[in-house]
Formats: C-alpha cells, sequence, structure tokens
C-alpha cells in the first residue's frame, strides 16, 4: 500500500515529516511517496539512510500555514498538499497525510476527492486521551455552523470508525451537551438529541465535557465550533497547568528535589496525554483517507499517523462511510438503498 | 448594608453557607438575613456563637437541585431562593447570594426582579483564575442560543463590570473564536465581531480558548453554551490529571517521596485555581444583584461571594448596567438617552 506524505507541510517540516515517513517505511508498514521539494528531501533522506520503500514526487509550492486555504488552493494547484491528494484521488496511493495548513488539506479533500456517499458534511474525527485509553471526538473543527443532522452524520461516522479502525465491539456514542437530562441544550443540541435515540447505533444520551476525559463514552459528538474551542482550551490548561507548577517548584529546594524525585511519573502521564502516541486525524467523510496531523508534528506522530492511514484503508473505511444512512436537508432520514 | 442568603441552597447547606455568612458578618461587611429553616439555621448558629449582623428569615420550601427551575418557582412560592430574591426586589436587601439549583436562581432574578434596561439576556459572568490573575468570562451559561448582538450585549457588561468592580482601567475585551484572524468563526462569532470592532470599549479581536489561561484579556465574551463546555471540561481535565499523577506517583517509593516534598508547591497551585478565592459569579443584566455560588461551596466561597455582593452593590452595577447601550433586534444600536 502507498501512503502520499505532504512533506513540506507542518511547524517541523520536511525533517521530522521525513524522519516520520523513513520510520515507517522501514517497518514495512507502508510504501512511501514522499511529496515535496526533491532537492530538500533528498538532503533528509541521505542523513537517514532508509531501506527503501520510499520515492520523491517533486514540486516546489508549498501552502504556508497563515495562506488563506481557499485562495492557496487556487493559486497553487501544485502546491504539495494538493499533489499529495491529487494522488489519492487518482488511485496512486491509498491515502494522505499532512501536517500543514488544515485549512487547506481540508479544502484540498473537497474539492479533489470530494464527499463520501450521501454524507453532507465531512468531519475531522480527533483521538482524546481519557483515563480509560483515547477516545474519539467529532467534529475537532471542520464544521463551525451544524445543524441537528450533522450532528447525527458525525455520530453514524464516528460509530463506524470507532469501530472497524480502532475494533470496539458496540461503541458507546454521546452527545455532548451543557447537561446530561434529555431536555438540556441549545437548539441545536436538542434537535440531534431526538435524531440520535432513534439512530441505528448505542447512543448513550447527554455526555457533559467535565466526564469526557474520564472515557466512558467512546465517541463524542458535537459541533466543530465547540469541538475546537474545547480541544484547545485543554491544550492551553495543559500549559498553564505546567507554567503554574514549575514556577512554584522553583521557590524552594525542597520542591526542587521532590520534582525530581516525581519526574518518572510526570513522563508516564505526559506519555498518556501524548498527542504523538495517537498520530493524526481523520477527516471522516470524504472520498479518500485524508488524515489530518498537528502542526507541530514531529516524526513520531507522523509515522503513528501513517499507521492510522494504513488501518483505515485496510478497513475499507471510505466505502463503508459512503454507505452510512444518512438525513436529508428537510430532516427526513434516507435511508441507503445499496446495504 | 444587607444581604439575603439563600441558606438551604447547595450541597454543603445550611452548615457551610451559615458558617460562611457567619464569618462575612463578623468581619463587619454586612448585615445578613439568612433565609431558611429558622429550627436548622438556629442550630447551626447556636455553634458558631455570631457577634451579630445576622438575622433568619423563615421558610421551610427549598428547590432542589434537580428540580425542574419553571416548575420548582410556580409550586414553591416561599422556597428560600424565592424568598430572597423577593427581599431585594422589595428593597429589604441589596443583593442575593445562593449555592442552590443555578436555574432557579436565573429564573427567580428573571421573574422577581427583571431584566435591566434594555439588557435583552442577562448573563452569568465567571472568574477564571489565569497565569496572571482571575480574568471574566461570560456567558458561563445562561443562554445557549445566542445572536451577535447578545455577544456585543455581554461584551459591555463584562466590560462595566470589569472596570468598576474588578478595578481595571481599560479592560481588553476579547472574543472567544476558534482562530485569532477577523475572518475566522461561526456565523455568530463573525457577526459579533463587526459589532464588538465598533463598540465602546478596548476590544483586542479574536482570542482562542488556548489563550484564555495566559491572562492577556481580561473579558472573554462567548455564547453561554461554549462557555459553559469550556468550564466543565477544564473542571473535568485538572480531575482527570490529578488521577492520572496520582496513579503514577503511587508506582514507586521514590515517586512517593518526592510527591510528599512537593506538596508545598501543589498547594500553591491548589490555591492559584481554587474558585472558592473567588466567590460566586454575578448574573449581569438583572434589575437587581444575584450572585451565583458553585454548588460545592463551602463557608470560603460563601463568605467571597458575600464581599463580591457587597462590592457590586457599592459600585451602583445595576445602575449602570441598566445605562448601557444596547443592540435591538433589528441590530442596530439603540442608544440610551439617560446618558
Amino acid at each position: 500500500m502507498r501512503i502520499a506524505i505532504d512533506a513540506m507541510g507542518g511547524d517541523l517540516a520536511p525533517r521530522e515529516i521525513v524522519r516520520g515517513a523513513v520510520a515507517a517505511a522501514g517497518e514495512g508498514k507502508a510504501e512511501i511517496i514522499l511529496v515535496g521539494d526533491k532537492a530538500r528531501l533528498e538532503e533528509e533522506l541521505t542523513l537517514l539512510h532508509p531501506s527503501g520503500n520510499l520515492e520523491i514526487y517533486h514540486t516546489d509550492q508549498v501552502i504556508g500555514m497563515d495562506e488563506q486555504p481557499a485562495l492557496g488552493l487556487r493559486r497553487k494547484q501544485e502546491a504539495s498538499i494538493v499533489v499529495a491528494t491529487r494522488l489519492v484521488k487518482e488511485g496512486r496511493a491509498a491515502a494522505v497525510v499532512s501536517a500543514g495548513s488544515t485549512g487547506a488539506q481540508m479544502a484540498a479533500a473537497l474539492l479533489i476527492l470530494g464527499r463520501s456517499g450521501k454524507i453532507q458534511r465531512p468531519a475531522i474525527a480527533t483521538l482524546m486521551p481519557t483515563l480509560k485509553g483515547p477516545k474519539l471526538l467529532l467534529d475537532a473543527g471542520a464544521n463551525v455552523d451544524c445543524r441537528p443532522e450533522h450532528l447525527y452524520e458525525f455520530a453514524l461516522m464516528g460509530n463506524l470508525y470507532a469501530n472497524r479502525v480502532m475494533g470496539i465491539a458496540n461503541p458507546r456514542v454521546g452527545l455532548l451537551n451543557i447537561g446530561t437530562e434529555a431536555c438540556k441544550g441549545n437548539e441545536q443540541t436538542l434537535g440531534a438529541y431526538s435524531l440520535l435515540k432513534e439512530a441505528p447505533l448505542n447512543f448513550v444520551g447527554n455526555v457533559e465535557a467535565r466526564d469526557i476525559l474520564f472515557g466512558e463514552t467512546d465517541v463524542i459528538v458535537c459541533d466543530g465550533f465547540v469541538g475546537n474551542a474545547i480541544l484547545k482550551f485543554g491544550e492551553g490548561l495543559g500549559q498553564a497547568l505546567f507554567t503554574m507548577i514549575s514556577r512554584e517548584v522553583k521557590s524552594s529546594l525542597r520542591t526542587r528535589i521532590g520534582a525530581a524525585l516525581l519526574l518518572p511519573a510526570l513522563r508516564g502521564v505526559k506519555k498518556q496525554v501524548d498527542y504523538t502516541e495517537y498520530g493524526g486525524a481523520p477527516l471522516l467523510g470524504v472520498q479518500g483517507i485524508s488524515i489530518i496531523c498537528h502542526g507541530s508534528s514531529n516524526a513520531r506522530a507522523i509515522k503513528n499517523a501513517i499507521k492510522v492511514a494504513v488501518r483505515c484503508a485496510n478497513e475499507g473505511l471510505v466505502t463503508a462511510l459512503g454507505d452510512l444512512p444518512v438525513i436529508s436537508r428537510e430532516g427526513k432520514m434516507r435511508e441507503c438503498q445499496s446495504h
């Protein structure tokens, strides 16, 4: 299986991207197509002595992190993310992996691959570390104005992913809300609740944000604005707490010794909450596999994202997503004929 | 100044509520009216030997945490939160403080006190611990379906509160969003951004959730659904991290010793993020002062909430809020005539 990597996308590109790709190739997980500037990539590869399973597809255009995605896409038809996505469309790669601009990656996926089956709104499904292992949250930011039927779609897609790719038998699917009772929420979640309680999945009802990290729900469904805000707040809270603890630790010798002794424990926690362990977040609902990685992804994150891509491809995720029953704009269920 | 306390509301009521009230009365901050079951409250008071400044207003009805607020209000016209709020309406108390059902407290405030001036949507303004001291976030959950003009109102109310009650000269007001650029966001935040950039306040633009806790913005404005979700996620994340660290700490003698030495530093952090330090969250935009406390408030939280209530009253907050220019339903600014 061949995986196309946007080698120029990400804060640590191309070095860490190439390292991750070489590691994945070395483990025989996949054959890798590195899309990017040939001279720059060969320079990186020379240092790494790759064992094979790697090729370079040259392009010298890149869409920057701060570029307006739609504009970037129009102006740079040979940008690395565009070329890598096109390789998937043309069947020359099974998936695309990128740590570059998320907006550009989504735009490329929507324009080049198109939406899958009757899915209206592709969504970013991200793994969150919880006390009971990683759980899925979607949408993490692809859709900022969702109607109830979109949340319904997210639930179906998340359920399928949790089942097929994460191997969870009967995923517990919950709706993120501001109270657990059925009567709680805004117009959007109240509407989604009524749809979800009739949905062909194990709907466990409303889940409050404070309960996500205790890991009792396998799939958390929410609007992309809310999902994105929560994920970013979590990131910020982690950093802020770390800063507060560091300040306090430095205040005395006693606490400095304590911190040194405690280091292995803190490393254990860090490993549990480290996003690089989980690799990338799939954009579910497009006609192909597109794995979105954190902008600051290192080699480890890229290697793990490639593994995720391979698993998605092996499990026939795209075909299965295309077969999902969805809800039409009028809010009526539209059963899929093919299954 | 007299403050009415819903002595029967909260997980630790009436004991901790009475203790907090006695402490505040003892410091001469205010004269306290404890609203609740006379026999029960006298029992608590006997243990505490209060120095005066306290009276009891008897009622034996309480609205429970799990009761439907509107229903509870209709059925229990003599519930402690209703009576306490009525004392404010009648001018017999300057403010009401409660750790009981937030829904019931809001409903009582809206029904009995009514909205302030031309404010359409009263909002809960909560203090968040940040690296640069407590900052204000609103709405924390009073309004789950907001239009841009509601966020505009929240900004004006938050700005006024930060200035008058928190004593910040020219509060930096930010809009919670999923990106910092002006073009980022959903329909609601895009609309709010255009209104806010013309608003008579120090609008600093969009703020991402990851930046809230670094404390560069004094007032963060958001929809109540989003605000509530973020606050609850923060609560859950704190608990989950604590559980993860405890697990790891227990794994060896070395880490257990480390943790013991580190304890003072951790206590320092705990104090920084401890909500009981900040007391309650005012419901801004009603025709009176109503301070909402966390359900699990202890005596310290209640005492601090009473201080907040006194400060709000001394600063003439309600009159000032009533004079704010707001935006009518048509989205057009409606300047206040009185100033």
